[in-house]
Order: structure tokens, then sequence, then C-alpha cells
């Protein structure tokens, strides 16, 4: 299995994606692995993590790299050079199984639509983010991809995640839950309550509305969102817990009592950060698009890399996208545009 | 000034609704509160928190209830005479000049539409929730009285969000961003593009896209949004914030010296557990509406209400509603439906 990870993607690139990629070729002997980047930016790391000419290892040379800060319609038509252009041609070619970014967002579901196109019957990616609940995790989809979706957009979320939830998280039936504003069937807006019905219908676990405070109560394995308001939980959960970080900090430091309960309860505080973390799953999947693609955080470390990696393997060997194609020709009209119905 | 207090309204009505009113009337000795709700049921409380016969309380009995688990509509149209509608009339009728609700906020947005209209100029009223950034607050609105919003609704919410903050945050010029998914301007769904350009014309101090997670960050006073995404987000910091606790109260019982830590830093968790609370701002204002009204958190415990209270007086001083029509009928067009364009 071949794997192509992007080594100029996220903020502490390459360093960081080249002692993932050490990692990996450590824990995973079996994986080949394709570094894309700057050949004179990586060179040095390689040495420096010893991966240097190593067998399963081949490092090819793009020059230009999407910063973090350029809009995605930018990086795609300026910089057809790129490392991420060069991942999604690749996995177009077959000449890899999968591609690993942990760069922009915004780029790389734009490289991977237009270069690599979409699952038969898939109109659109979406991107599927991993969140935690009081117990175990959810995944959130659309965490954002599509700003302005439509009823079957969201359709082809629930069944993708629902895929995607029983593979990768190991369930048998998850549950799949819309996000809207009322735990009751009639509440929501125009899109949800479309989006209800079908969803109704399908052959899936369906729990009905969940609202974003019950999903951390963990209600649902999957909470289906237009990419708009996914992607405003995702960040309001990022920012919140940066707050909560800040203030624990500030009141933990207020007097000497509060500093020694602090250092006697430190693990506590370690352990309530990795809840929020998002190094163990390493990152979220495009799902939709005809190849896997996993894209981890801009500040992914070199467990997160690795752990994306693997993941993106574990796609890879599941057949995830063959079962996401075959759920969705089973469904039939259901999840495509009223217009065909 | 006459403030009425629906007695019946939050999970732990009518005790601490009454509880709170008696604060209300030693604190504020120049209020008069009217009171709405089941005789019989308040009666007793009204003896234990020494307030029955008071001279700056009247008792009106209203002989039903809008349920928290009802919809909104089926209150307003079989609950003639709840607590909520009763109030909502004697706000039209100007016998109140505003009312103070802890109870259902759908069936109290669903009322006072029908019944006491909006103001003029005002197409749809807009709730705003007061959220905790790392330092200080911002305003969220709407967070959640309209899940499906046209561009003059956003223009407004942001016209109304600007002049509380005014008023009622004491900001003389606030900062109001919008609510997107990235800080560049060309970032966001179509709704947001297009009030995007409405906002940037406005002679308000409008900041541009806000991400939710800088909203944290306390980089606006007012965040406008959708009130389907509003709501999300609202719900989301609940649901984290509960969930957190969930998590540290683990992690600090998990060895004894984490708990002899947690009992030293004991001041710094409830620090932390008040910068989430609601205790404090006692309600969220429903803006647009021609009369106050200010809707408390379900959960309102008495300072909370009095304080909802104090915030409706604050409104009727400042002249709120005046303020906001003013300032709707000085954008002129801009505000209003493109049609009129």
């Amino acid at each position: 299995m071949r794997i192509g990870v992007d080594a100029m993607g996220g903020d502490f690139a390459p360093g960081v994606v080249v002692e993932g990629v050490a990692r990996t070729l450590v824990d995973f002997p079996d994986l080949d692995i394709v570094l894309v980047g700057h050949r004179d930016r990586i060179g040095f790391y390689l040495e420096k993590y010893g991966i240097a000419g190593f067998p399963h290892l081949e490092v090819i040379h793009a020059p230009t790299v999407c910063e973090m800060s350029e809009p995605s319609a930018v990086s795609l038509r300026a910089k057809k050079d790129s490392s991420i252009t060069a991942l999604a041609r690749m996995l177009k070619a077959r000449e890899i199984d999968a591609m690993v970014t942990p760069g922009h967002t915004g780029a790389t579901v734009a490289a991977t639509k237009v270069l690599v196109r979409t699952l038969p019957g898939v109109d659109r990616p979406a991107l599927g983010a991993s969140m935690p609940a009081k117990e175990g995790r959810f995944l959130l989809m659309d965490a954002g991809a599509n700003t302005d979706c439509q009823v079957h957009n969201m359709v082809q979320f629930a069944l993708m995640g629902e895929v995607y939830a029983r593979y990768l998280y190991h369930r048998e039936r998850p549950r799949i839950g819309l996000l809207s504003v009322g735990g009751e069937d009639i509440k929501g807006c125009e899109l949800t309550k479309e989006t209800f019905k079908i969803l109704e219908q399908l052959p899936i676990n369906f729990v009905g509305n969940v609202e974003a405070n019950a999903a951390f109560d963990g209600v649902a394995d999957v909470v289906v969102s237009d990419g708009f308001s996914g992607n405003v939980m995702l960040k309001c959960a990022e920012g919140l817990a940066r707050a909560t970080g800040y203030w624990l900090k500030q009141g933990l430091t207020k007097s000497a009592a509060r500093v020694i309960g602090a250092v006697l309860a430190k693990n506590a505080f370690t352990e309530l950060k990795a809840h929020g973390s998002s190094d163990v799953i390493g990152g979220a999947p495009l799902l939709g698009v005809n190849g896997i693609c996993i894209i981890g955080h801009g500040g992914s470390n070199p467990v997160a890399v690795r752990n994306a990696i693997r993941v993106s393997a574990e796609c890879v060997e599941f057949g995830l996208n063959q079962r996401i194609t075959e759920v969705i020709a089973e469904v039939g009209e259901l999840a495509q545009p009223t217009e065909k119905k």
C-alpha cells in the first residue's frame, strides 16, 4: 500500500511531518510512503530522523507550497506544482492509494474536487471531524467543506458518515443524528426539515434531530450538518476549549494554595487537554472523493501525522470508498437531487 | 416603571422566580412588579419570601403554563390564558413597560411576534445571547429566534445588536463581527457573503468576518448570525462546558493527590464555572419586539431572575427601542428587503 504525504502541510512543516513519517515507517513496516514537498527543505529532516534513503520511502519534489493564509482558489490556479495538487494528481492516477495532508483544508478540498473528482453518486465531498463526547467521540460532518448545502448533499453526508462510523469506529449500527436547534422532529430550518424527511426513510439507524449540546452527551455517533453550521460548531468547540484553558490557568495561579493544588492535580489537566486533542485521531477524512484523503489539523504534531497516515491506511484496507459507492447506489434516488425524482 | 414577570417560567418555577422577585423588590425599591402565574401555586412562595401583599407587587392569575417540552405554536394556540400570552397582551397594551420570562423561548418569540408585533422597520425579532470571551463578553445574535434568515434580517440584527452593546455594554463604538467560516472577506456562505456587502456600508464599526473560535478571543462585541448557526454555537458552548465539567470531575477524583489538589484549588473551579454562567447577565434580550422582552435561561436561579429584571429596567430607562427604531430608520433601505431597493 502506498500513501502520499504532504510534507509541506501544517504550521510546523516540514519537520513535524517528516518526524511523523519516520514513526510510521517504524510502526507500520508494510506501508510505502511517498513524501511530497520541497526537496531542499525536507532533506535536513530526512537526515535528522534517519530515514534518508529508507527503502519504503520515496521523496517527490514539489516546488511551491499552499500557504495557510491564502484562499484555496488561488492555491489551485496559481500553484499547479504545489505538494497538494501533486498529491491530488497522483491519487487520480492511482499512483498512490491515499493522500494525507496536515495542511490547507480549502486547497485540499478544491484540488481533490477538481482533479480527483467525487465517487459515483456523490455530489460533494464532506469533511468528517472527530469530536469529543463525554464518553467516546462522534463524527461531525460536514465540518466545513461545503458552506451552502442542499438536501441531497446532507443525505449523502449521512450515508458516508454511516459507513465511516461502521468501519473506522467499529459501530455495528451507528446512530445518525441531524444537527438541529430543537430535539423535536418539527424543529429546524428549511434545510434540516426536508433532510429529516429523507433520513427517516433510509436503511440507517436515524435517531432524529440532535442539538449541539446533546451531541457532547454522546447521543449520536454521526452528527449530520451543512458545512457552515458544522464549521461553526467545530470552531466554537476549539475556541471555548482554548478560553477554558486560559480561565483555568488564570484561576490556578491566583494564590499559593491554588498553585500547589494545581501541581497535585496536574495529570487531571493533562487528561482534560487530551479530550479535546485531535492527536489520537490524527485527521479528518474528506469523504466522497474518489480516492482516500485525510486532512490533519494545521497544528498536528508527529503523533497526529502518524495517526492520520494510519487512518488513511485503514480506509484503504476496509475498502471504504467501495462501501460508500455501494450504499449510495443501494439508496438510489433518495440520495439524489429532487429533479431526478 | 412596571415590569411584568412570568412566575411560571423556567425549570424551578414558581419558587425561584418569586425569590428573584423578592430580591428585586428589596434592591430596586422604585420598580413595580407584576407577577403573572397560577395564583394557588405562587401563594405559598409569596408567604415564604415575605412579599405577600407587598405594595410594589401585583399578582395576576394565569391558569395555564407553557411547558418547556411543548412546541411553541401549540403553546400559543391552545394556551391563550398562559402566563406568557398574558404578559405579551399586557406589553402590547402598555400596561407594563417590559416583560421578563425565564421560560419557553419559542413560546415567547411566537407570542410577542403575534401579539406585540415588531418595531417599525424591523422584520423579525432576534435573541441576543451574552457569551463569555476570554476577557469580557460578546453578544451573539440571533441566538435562535429565526432558523431561516434573509440578508435584511441579518442587517437588522447587526443594527439592533449595535444599539444594545452601546447602551447595555457601555461600548462607545461596539465592534460588530459577522459569524463566518473564515476570517477573510471572501469566505462564507451565500447569506453571509451578501450580508457582508451591506454591513460594510453601514455607519457601524464593522470588523468583518469572525470565526467562532476568534469570537471567544474577544475580537468583537457583537457577533451577527442567522438563528440556526447562532443556536448551534450557543448550544455547542453549553454542551462543551458541561462535558468539560464532567471530564474535570472525573480527572480530579482519580487519586488522593488529585482530590487534595482539587480542594486546594477549589475556588479556581468555582470561578471557571462563573465564566460560563448566565446568572450575572440574567437573560437574553429579544430585540426588535415593540416592547422590552427579556428571556432568561430555563435553569435560572433567583440571582439570574433578579438580574434579568434589572436588565429589562435598564432597557426601558435607556429608551432602547426608541434608539433601535431611530437607527433602523436612519439606515433606510440598506436594512430592508432588496425588493424595495
